[in-house]
């Protein structure tokens, strides 16, 4: 069993399941590929506009073996968009097909940490994420360079160490 | 200091600092009463639809002193809105002044429990949220008689024991 997920510049959704994750699903009989599996479920998640943009292999980050819940292959894909890109899926997400149901709410990833040295990435790191979303997350950052390494290590370090 | 949280329906967000918790804020010199301020508040988070709705003395149900950060006083506000409201105020949530600001993206909150025992409201509570709001959540809940007793006790009893 395969199934992805993307991590689109900065952006994850709150699930159906009450935790945080990226967009993406199950590879399915009827997808020729898994970036067909994947355009399919964005298109579900996010809405009609993502259909112009599209996920390519050139967008293919890592892949990771799981055993629980079930065997599988975790797939992971990163986009970079545009500004206006990302608004307008923000935009119009609410008329994607699983909105309310899957998808309860798309939301931003604050990419900075507040004077107080929690607030921002190291208190977002402290939510409930699925399966390994938030490791994709990290490495996601990293990667892309969107953070820099001192700045990412300091708040894994401060999430684990937060004050609730 | 006084500031406010309001609870419309299942809504509440993500916020700048990372963490969980409703809209609204603090009261302002120039607001004439607290509902003038939560309005106003509502309007740069929710956007200029929320403009039509308006929180009004009706909708207050409780007010929780502190002494942490700073000494002050929560009111808690809460509007039950019709789906049609609660999805318009969803589509034009981009627009608001504080979207990509103050509100990282609003997010609805799974009132049922998955088959799995943790999955939608225990995954949820076991979320990072900011002050008192998920006590104003769980009062919410109980209070408006959104979700039966037995299950939010269940619900706090299981986010406290998740398995993440």
């Amino acid at each position: 069993m395969l199934f992805f997920r993307i991590f689109s510049l900065s952006q994850m959704m709150m699930r159906f399941d009450g935790r945080l994750g990226f967009p993406g699903g199950f590879v399915d009989p009827r997808d020729a590929s898994l970036e067909d599996g994947l355009n399919r479920e964005l298109l579900e998640e996010l809405g009609p506009y993502f259909n112009t943009l599209k996920v390519t292999e050139q967008d293919y980050k890592s892949s990771q073996a799981r055993e629980m819940p079930q065997k599988g292959v975790t797939h992971f894909f990163a986009k970079e968009l545009k500004v206006e890109e990302m608004e307008t899926i923000e935009k119009e997400a609410f008329s994607a097909k699983d909105h309310g149901l899957e998808v309860m709410g798309l939301i931003r990833v604050p990419l900075y940490t507040l004077r107080d040295g929690f607030g921002g990435l190291p208190a977002f790191l402290s939510n409930n994420f699925i399966g390994n979303s938030k490791s994709q997350l990290i490495f996601g950052l990293r990667t892309l360079r969107l953070v820099r390494e001192e700045h990412i290590q300091d708040a894994i370090w401060s999430s684990q160490n937060i004050q609730f």
